[in-house]
């Protein structure tokens, strides 16, 4: 499996090893923290992952979608779900979103193809 | 009551009308599309007002903030709620977004005081 | 006459010329060659007014936004024109521009009644 | 005919059609308002597709650049109006637009490429 | 003392305590890392402190430029140093900028004009 | 050598070239500008160039990034350095800019080894 989404994934873990082995503390600390805010808290995961792609998807960050994507779809988001919320970045963000949204509608389409060759679902 | 929160409102509501009746028809269809899309759908009208504040959020729109605010508040969201949702938008959009923290959190101090006078909780 | 364009006016030549008066040469070329890039070239200055009108809106710059409005309507754009350039701001730019579009219009009305104030039409 | 041009030209297409099949109405009815806004109007096609040339630059987003200087060559804007468009792109948006302008200059030699091997000037 | 520097200074204090009192164990640790980041390292604080006021420029936020000002004059920041950076700003954010640019002097005549006022120079 | 840094100083040569060519003036100026804002006044250049790569990666712009650690590395900042400045534009800007960071990270690395591979160290 050598597809843009597992080379997204080694990519990212490998440069974020680096980032937190390089030593600065401020950044190591901020990593900390943005793994935390996305916890379990009065808000469930899954809202909390779906606040997380509309962010990413308004500030244009193709890296940040794919990784919200797949934290929403570990959390059981659905679809339907999915596309109810990139509509609402889609208007708040204008057609300048739009490319992101082909590459947010792509890479699901990948996740959930990943998702059942591993009999996952 | 003269206050900002109140202004805000009557300013909203005064040049949105004006922008209505400008007779340009895809600014009219945009602004029925981006009510519509907070409407109940899949996903329920106050996780869509907490995608919008977080959108607001980190795309830095003061007006925006406090139009959602509301929206939250009349969905019944808590300001633990509201805290969380704030938080992810901080961590995600850094602290350029502090001043629209500092901003909302005075906005949510303003329609909690209105909504008490209102006798409404 | 002391309202908020007038203001705005004024407060714009008064830094404008406090930047200018503080010796940085690069800051001083980069403000002439702001001025230069509107003048008349192949495209009219009224279309290159259009285009930094629209350019301030989906970058959602107030500032820029009266400007742009102020030389378009000295080069005789009109308000339906106007509109248009302002419903592709919109569609581009998404909803966290609507504030920007109520502060264009409000701001629109008050150019055109100083303008009649001026009897110049 | 394999180049970047016309795989960005096929993708854009394919992944369209999906978002559109995925049957969420709102971002339906967006994108039917997005190909609306462009249409000629008191404003011309030429200028329209200018304004939403310069907006793509100054917001930074390289396929929407791409699919307006696309448009603008289908309405016959010459390679000067471009440059002037984009000079006012640059000039409001900084030098961190230049990374897009480089990006246009790329696409527009092989737009006005490959019109030349269909004959069509 | 009741000026806008003065007012923003007041508003700035009073807003994070009532942020910081919240409970919001993120927000917190977020508020806590935005003041080490600016702490002497292997960097001077005066070149952190120039670090944050560009950032805050060309993100364009007011409220940033000023804070980030007013850490610069304690650093003994003059005024030549900070046109330079105002100047990389102005050149990688554009002309957009210049409403910012204009703030930042304004703010810079206050503070020097305040720091006097204390006997402070 | 044909790695993705090469590749990328070779096509912003070829297009920069490209683009001054056209022939239109207001570009070239800014490109003119856009040289000299770095060069020594009373900041030196090693804290101009600092000041470049932070506002690159808050606007989170890959190919200026690249550019100003290259600048950088030049200037004889050191790794450590580079962290901080980093570090700085992390907090400033979010988790938005972690995949810009992965990038500079990726960069630095190749950058560091081809200036080893040159002996230049």
């Amino acid at each position: 499996m050598d597809d843009e989404l597992q080379k997204f994934i080694e990519y990212r873990e490998k440069m974020n090893r680096k980032i937190l082995d390089s030593g600065n503390l401020d950044i190591k600390r901020f990593f900390g923290l943005d793994s935390a805010v996305y916890r379990k808290g009065i808000l469930d995961e899954k809202t909390k992952e779906l606040l997380g792609l509309v962010a990413s998807t308004v500030l244009r960050c193709n890296g940040c979608i794919v990784y919200h994507l797949i934290q929403c779809i570990k959390k059981k988001v659905t679809d339907e779900e999915l596309h109810e919320a990139l509509a609402i970045a889609l208007i708040v963000g204008g057609s300048i979103t739009i490319p992101h949204l082909r590459y947010a509608f792509e890479m699901l389409e990948e996740i959930r193809a990943k998702e059942e060759g591993n009999g996952s679902s």
